[in-house]
């Protein structure tokens, strides 16, 4: 950048901490994404500043696809079919209901909601869990901390789409898996330090969780030596649950431009307070 | 059966050749499921009895998770991200968006178009193909012969959900496959004698379709030493996308056993000409 004082929005994504600060001149930030935790721990970042976020249909159903199948890979016990296929091993293996089986929803924001919503359209037992209260017309929606055991005890499957905040950090530990039925099983697709790796596998090791499918962790790529990797019983995938699609968002993006630079009120601002 | 006069309903899954003709005072004869091959193959079978068979909710449902699991698995391409995350590689792998890729469901009864409308409201792009017209709001179908070669030519990911009759047995065979564009993928959830093996296997180690999922087959339990269980594009269940579910199927069971003895019109009753 030749003249920072001619920078009037800012698109970032894993930006170096410290770059906003140098342009004087910004009417807006933007993340590339829906989520804003790499702007919000930047304490340089010119806090007069509005954010913004990308909320994108097709980032919603990429995470729907992926949460759906991996749901129905361990409701449906593909993976054991899969182990007894390499043995040339033909046999049944018994499974509860659908509406038995309880899916939990943590975060119950733009993605998450859309999530909740498909699982239930095709019929499963859902539930959501989040802060404060929100619009839940089609699901059980559970909300405040004190609300968070009860959502847990009735969740074989829990989905992890919680913005990160220094609240929800590290919440998916010894104490929340505690509080799920044994058996229960983690898919997280929030962020990696919403995770105590250390419980995660603990908790699987004595058997409480049965499986673990995690697309996200606290260093990615996640190292080749990171025991994850070859733990029997948690699935690694590369943080590919769902990405930004670059034709849709580009066009809210380009709105917010417009709006921030004519100075009309912008989409999808983030409370910063709130932390998304 | 001490007094074979006595019998007025049969309820049958796999019975032995044959055994139909020894009742003489039958007034309908039910399969368990939702095929009814193994009673129209058997010519001892007393013509004048009514056929019913079994359509269960259930049914459909878990026929709809199975192929929304296929679907999702090889278009997400979770089994690339398995293979890589056996070596450890955390690598994205582009895939096309959902309204690209075309689902096409053979079959389009009860349980097709169930699964098609399944997949549609999920995003795919879904069409369904059968023999006749039916009813088919949600999505593409096309019906004859003559349509068959365009559903196919738009389909890369076809799910067999056809009943068996003469006219659909051996139908997965090279024609059918040269007609589908190169990388396509096949679930087979009908029956295994409309699978041509062969001609799979040719078109996969070609590298024309990119792989197949198969639940059913020509001789299940599938024999230990079937090539299928170790080919590296085939993925075998054994006969476990859906089953029967004894508390929601027998309600309509016992309704066509009262209304068989009582002479009044039966429920699901088998067109016997048609075979379905």
């Amino acid at each position: 950048v030749d003249d920072p004082d001619a920078v009037e929005f800012a698109l970032c994504w894993d930006q170096p901490m410290g770059v906003l600060e140098r342009f004087p001149n910004l009417k807006c930030i933007s993340s590339l994404g829906a989520g804003v935790e790499h702007l919000l721990s930047d304490h340089t970042r010119p806090e007069e500043v509005p954010l913004v976020r990308v909320v994108d249909e097709h980032l919603k159903q990429g995470m729907a696809e992926y949460v759906m199948h991996g749901v129905l890979e361990h409701f449906r016990r593909f993976d054991d079919y899969r182990s007894q296929a390499k043995l040339s091993q033909w046999k049944y293996l018994k499974i509860p209901h659908i509406e038995v089986s309880g899916i939990g929803i943590m975060g119950f924001g733009e993605i998450g909601r859309f999530v909740a919503y498909r699982l239930a359209d095709f019929g499963f037992n859902v539930s959501g869990w989040s802060r404060g209260p929100k619009p839940a017309d089609q699901v059980r929606h559970f909300f405040g901390s004190d609300k968070f055991n009860d959502f847990l005890n009735c969740t074989d499957i829990l989905v992890c789409l919680l913005p990160l905040t220094p609240e929800t950090e590290n919440i998916l530990d010894t104490r929340t898996f505690n509080q799920m039925p044994k058996g229960a099983f983690l898919i997280n697709v929030g962020r990696g330090a919403h995770l105590v790796e250390d419980d995660l596998v603990k908790a699987l090791d004595s058997g409480h969780l049965s499986g673990a499918l995690l697309d996200v962790f606290r260093e990615e790529p996640l190292p080749e030596d990171h025991p994850f990797w070859s733990h029997e019983k948690i699935t690694v995938t590369p943080h590919i649950a769902s990405v930004t699609n670059a034709a849709t968002a580009s066009i809210q993006i380009i709105e917010n431009y417009r709006r921030a630079t004519d100075g009309r009120p912008l989409i999808h601002q983030v409370d910063v307070g709130r932390g998304y």
